[in-house]
């Protein structure tokens, strides 16, 4: 290790659900030799899968277990590996939901989360795992973010998406839409903006200007096609622009998206899991008709409010391509580098 | 008139308002020389408002004022006008509402109708109105669609966005979200996928592959945030496969975008107005922030369900550039385009 490697930030990188595209890409990111320049990189999760992922990628790097964070070498040529034991690897196939593969993609997980709040990690960043793999194992959590904020006694967490163009926060998620319309608070509303503000300065925005979408279409035409714009939104931005913060809106949802992908936001603040995912979806993946598959995804999800640092990728497993050496590490390159900024954006405070 | 020409479509082309960029825009698609090889163009307006639209953007066309179809020359180098009487026109101001602009858009839009139903064109295409102004001028629509719905008396009618990569329809509009969950029933989900069907038949498609969206995040994750999925959306898929329709569904909302921008569907129905139209205008509109204006508009809108055809551009008037001579004729060339094609698909019947 060199004298400068030695502060950089200490990255537990979790290897995801093995029947995935997870360990692929992971040996696809520990290939790069600039990764070592701006982070020191320790892959959670098996040494005999990782090495079945090296030989499937032809990457040619050497895998070397550790059991401790201070065994590791953080060396180009070599993943170290954090090696948590499975009893049955071989009961492990490429797509298919197993016990094997849901336990040591949760107890990665578990373990990168249990290493930041030690301390001895400065961070990590999680690979896709399968919720039904990690339910039939016995864990039930309906995915990682639920996972960090039991672990880490988080109550007020969101995730925050994030690719070049699109940033976006949602006053809910995983609710019906009619609940969805529900939530559409005030308060709700407030806390979301206040964590996208906090959020993007965390990421580097130094004056973050927010877009706030409306509910309804049209943001509901001056209450014409809802009034929550008028009765929640409004009042919402309001006192957020009283506390000094940047922002506008309530906009209509199908401009403002259109609208920040071409910079006009730093962030938008959505009301409900589509109105956010769908536009953050087509701006960062492609689906690529000749290979059956999705290319280019890029998009990254920042768990926001917990006291240690985690980014993921923002796809699934992709069980159709797992196996194959053709998914695409660009999402787990950005994750890094937005795990890297908050390690950075932390040391400044 | 050449003897090719005589078997070309005549279209009327409404100015839409006149403090909008209707009048450029067609200014300029006029001066397109293909345009004549296409299409026998002819502007339903006002002769005095395109001549300030031709100075403006310097396109060197003759304005040639008629009040029949058959006195229209359809010769590039000219701009045939079937010219409405405007009372004030010097109290038209560049982004501004008012009385005469909204009353000469309506007007022009209703002539356009008038000579469609009555066979002396074979076509309309519209550019933008403002509500607020055909409003003020004492024509009480809510948007062009209602104007056509109302003046060819058509109960059953649907917009289909389209676009290179997007084509969608919506099985609600212009409602609260709250009332677009309630209208998420299985005989409108199947009267939506019909409409599709056939619309993606008129503009050329010969065996169209529709994907259907769901209305909850993850299309409800088998029930688990939302049940319409199970109790309207499927069985109306099921029903429509039955009659030999390619649909496919329901899909993750924010996955199903993602696909058909790749080109996996031919045509997607969306369940709400801002599932489909925020991944069209992202699709389509690029903001551009050093003009601080929309550019790359090509969306275009096909009223389906009419007994005449309509194509429409998808923007608005866009006050904020209007009479500047920048905006872009892309999306009114679109909408000829598809007009064409829905003439010459009738013809095949």
């Amino acid at each position: 290790m060199t004298e400068k490697q030695k502060y950089l930030p200490v990255l537990a990188i979790t290897i995801g659900d093995p029947a995935g595209i997870g360990p692929e890409i992971a040996a696809k990111v520990f290939a790069l030799p600039e990764l070592y320049g701006q982070c020191r990189p320790l892959l959670v999760g098996n040494a005999k899968i990782m090495r079945s992922a090296v030989e499937l990628t032809k990457v040619g790097l050497k895998i070397n277990p550790v059991f401790r964070v201070q065994d590791a070498l953080f060396q180009h040529g070599t993943i170290d590996v954090f090696d948590l034991p499975v009893k049955n690897p071989d009961l492990i196939e490429y797509g298919k939901i197993s016990v094997e593969a849901g336990d040591v993609a949760f107890r990665s997980v578990e373990k990168a989360i249990d290493l930041a709040l030690s301390g001895e990690v400065d961070g990590t960043v999680t690979n896709p795992i399968h919720k039904g793999a990690i339910n039939a194992a016995g864990h039930h959590f309906s995915g990682h973010t639920e996972i960090y904020a039991h672990y880490t006694n988080s109550p007020k967490y969101a995730m925050l998406l994030a690719d070049e163009k699109i940033k976006v926060i949602h006053v809910s998620t995983h609710v019906s839409l009619r609940k969805a319309c529900d939530l559409v608070k005030k308060e709700r509303v407030l806390e979301a903006i206040h964590l996208l503000d906090d959020g993007l300065k965390m990421i580097g925005v130094e004056q973050p200007h927010i877009g706030v979408a409306g509910l309804n279409p049209h943001a509901g035409d001056g209450g014409l096609f809802g009034d929550e714009e008028i009765t929640e939104i409004i009042p919402a931005i309001e006192k957020a622009k009283s506390e000094g913060i940047w922002v506008e809106g309530p906009f209509p949802p199908d401009t403002l998206f259109a609208l920040a992908s071409g910079g006009r936001f730093d962030g938008c603040v959505a009301m409900y899991h589509d109105q956010g995912h769908i536009p953050f979806k087509l701006a960062g993946f492609q689906w690529d008709e000749e290979s059956g598959s999705m290319k280019s995804v890029k998009g990254v999800n920042i768990t926001l409010g917990l006291p240690i640092i985690r980014t993921s990728v923002d796809h699934g497993t992709a069980f159709e391509i797992a196996g194959k050496g053709i998914a695409s590490p660009e999402a787990l390159v950005c994750a890094i580098e937005y795990a890297i900024k908050l390690f950075y954006s932390g040391k400044k405070k």
